[in-house]
């Protein structure tokens, strides 16, 4: 049954989601992909993710704008913070000032209203516990509690047609989603990590010291691999 | 404690909406207000709101705007889909085609990341499970589950610091809320309730037809008062 393998997949134009994107094309899922300009200082991330979606073969690529930049309080949409190198966020104990209040939360209801209007069950989602940055919602215990709000929240889900919220690599070293995304056949050279581009040229490029940056770097380094965006 | 007291209030510029905001002002609340710009047909209720909330004495008022619109799948936003009349909808069964899919888990999200943002601990929504239209995300179960959530997904929930979704009205009847807010001093003659108001010349007029005009007028005819927006 093919409106079954429906599945609606969050890409930021990063790693991750480009990891998981694989995952779900691989698993014979028809994908529409959804990215969310929330405002976010690095929007050149969606451009990446708009062309690496067309060179994986996606034909439905959606681009919601959701203006919550305004709200502040966060280094990823507020101009005023800076974006702390990850030598400086150690110095911290705290969620990181990089965390956007309710993101995840965010993009999984659009997610989740998109899934409904399409017919699709699954929604895939680049969250990951491991090698992040401590934020609370890319935790497994978030994850299970939107599955259980989205069953609740729609039609689909109160007449038995179940949502799964899919976070594949929830449980994954970043090292261990390279190695995955690698023998899937992504292009980690057209994804973008870094929270803090910088515009050299024409061309933009990744700061090298940002939390995202280094985690990404010391996972390229543990999976043997030299990072083709760093090229 | 001042700051605890603060509260993020969704207001849509409807009897519902405009009835919660008077009770978490007459409890003491700081209140924000936010409404959101959805693609909705009836965008007259973002102008009412505007108006109601500053007659409230609402300082800090946030509009913003998500364009799910374009998925499409409902009347409320699909201009290619009529809005049903009342007699219409009583002869279906289902969930009605104004159901905007994961609407509410959408609206309160951009609350719960404004909320945290702001360090406010409630979020008041008038989501009623009586006198309303079938919706899934209306009723007390979901908002139980959204609750969940919000503290696995957020800096202050996990921290300790509860969130609270405050549904005032989920169980009262369309008649008990409006006793309640005229005995709160709502202007309901500044609220807008229809799917689908039309435009008499410069000013916008309910339909009289769709299931909310319908659910309103009853709800005024058995708390025995006469509707000020219909004068």
């Amino acid at each position: 049954m093919i409106s079954n393998k429906k599945a609606v997949v969050l890409v930021s134009g990063g790693l991750d989601s480009a990891t998981v994107l694989a995952e779900a094309l691989a698993d014979g899922y028809v994908c529409t992909t959804l990215s969310v300009n929330y405002g976010q200082r690095h929007l050149v991330e969606l451009e990446c993710a708009r062309k690496l979606v067309a060179d994986m073969g996606v034909t439905d690529h959606r681009e919601v704008a959701i203006d919550i930049g305004g709200f502040g309080g966060s280094a990823l949409t507020d101009k005023a913070i800076d974006v702390p190198t990850q030598m400086e966020l150690k110095q911290q104990k705290d969620i990181p000032i990089t965390y956007v209040p309710a993101r995840n939360t965010i993009f999984l209801s659009v997610a989740l209203g998109l899934a409904e209007v399409l017919g699709a069950r699954d929604i895939f989602i680049g969250a990951n516990a491991v090698d992040y940055s401590g934020y609370p919602d890319c935790r497994p215990e978030f994850i299970s509690a939107f599955t259980e709000l989205a069953n609740l929240a729609t039609r689909c889900g109160i007449e038995g047609n179940t949502i799964q919220i899919q976070a594949p690599l929830i449980d994954m070293a970043k090292a261990d989603i390279i190695r995955l995304g690698i023998q899937l056949g992504v292009d980690y050279g057209a994804t973008s990590s870094c929270y803090n581009p910088q515009l050299v040229g024409s061309k933009s490029q990744a700061c090298g010291e940002c939390d995202s940056c280094q985690i990404r770097e010391a996972g390229f380094v543990e999976a043997g691999y030299s990072d083709p965006a760093s090229a």
